[in-house]
């Protein structure tokens, strides 16, 4: 079977549902998922895509359907989370670093807890350097890294293929080339991944 | 168990997903749902929310989304339909007048059908005229009536009724006076109309 490309930033709401619920889902189907941080605010400025700011009955909406599908799932969350994130590129290079390693995931994880459970706002050093605790990783030296041009150009490589799949929100799935929007998406990412269509 | 209101607009593309599968889907489910259709061009345009106009990754993205959605539920599209409509609230008005009296359902999934089966733009005289008639109604006095002030002050208030319980896009379901949007939350809408969660 393919391997499905999850593009995610952190900084997108959405993806807090596929990235806490995405490890058991993986076991129970028996699906091979990989995760691709990019920086989904870049995209989504170039395309004049403002989904939340200034639309407050969307947003209200926006909260009360994760909190709705968060229960679904069983994932704790105190809602809404602080919102939007002040750096989302920082977040996302540690991310990236970390997929290059074995901490990625881990980290990943740990830091929407620390937005969505306790309420620390996910681009805060606060934050990323008690995710990256959380995660095994000593956070200065990681920190330092990340502000490495190549971290940067890494990031910015990965925006542009995540582009250039078509992507133009996060979370999104790509299989096959072909591309699903939303966490609500992942069903139907791993059915086209199985047999072509959606199931 | 509650009803559920259909919040839908001719002129929707996501509502045409709905407004042909929704007939078997209450079969089905043996569930009630009441059709309301009101003008969702002037709630999002009041509330800044454009979507598609403007957004050609997102647009070809939607298409093809509704696409292979289409293929699942068995429906047949000749795809892109027609987009945006020219007269969105003609439509509506007609479609509300139809709720009233006994053809609502009829005439929306005929000018559904005429838009999405033979691209043949919704809002237009000669798709308004076509599904009146497959709606077993006489075309000229109805649409005569349907731009009498009191038709309009009909929508409006329905439209009213839209944004009072939170509805900002089209297509939408509310149960007791929670909401839902996109054609993906109906299931949603269902489970907590029986049992007052997400399942």
């Amino acid at each position: 079977m393919p391997e499905i490309d999850f593009w995610y930033s952190i900084g997108s709401t959405y993806s807090f549902l596929t990235v806490m619920r995405l490890p058991d889902w993986c076991r129970k189907h028996d699906a091979s998922v990989r995760w691709r941080p990019f920086d989904v605010r870049q995209v989504m400025q170039a395309q004049q895509n403002v989904p939340f700011v200034g639309k407050p009955q969307k947003t209200a909406y926006m909260w009360r359907d994760i909190e709705r599908r968060a229960a679904k799932y069983g994932l704790r969350a105190r809602l809404p989370a602080p919102y939007p994130i002040s750096d989302l590129s920082l977040a996302n290079r540690v991310a990236l670093m970390g997929m290059s390693a074995d901490w990625g995931i881990g980290f990943t994880r740990a830091l929407y807890r620390l937005w969505f459970e306790d309420g620390v706002e996910a681009g805060s050093t606060e934050a990323l350097t008690e995710a990256l605790h959380r995660a095994g990783q000593d956070p200065m030296p990681v920190l330092a890294r990340a502000d490495d041009p190549s971290t940067r150009e890494a990031l910015d490589a990965e925006t542009a293929e995540a582009v250039r799949q078509g992507v133009f929100g996060a979370p999104s799935f790509v299989v096959r080339d072909e591309l699903f929007w939303g966490d609500d998406r992942l069903d139907d990412a791993f059915s086209w991944a199985r047999v072509g269509h959606v199931a």
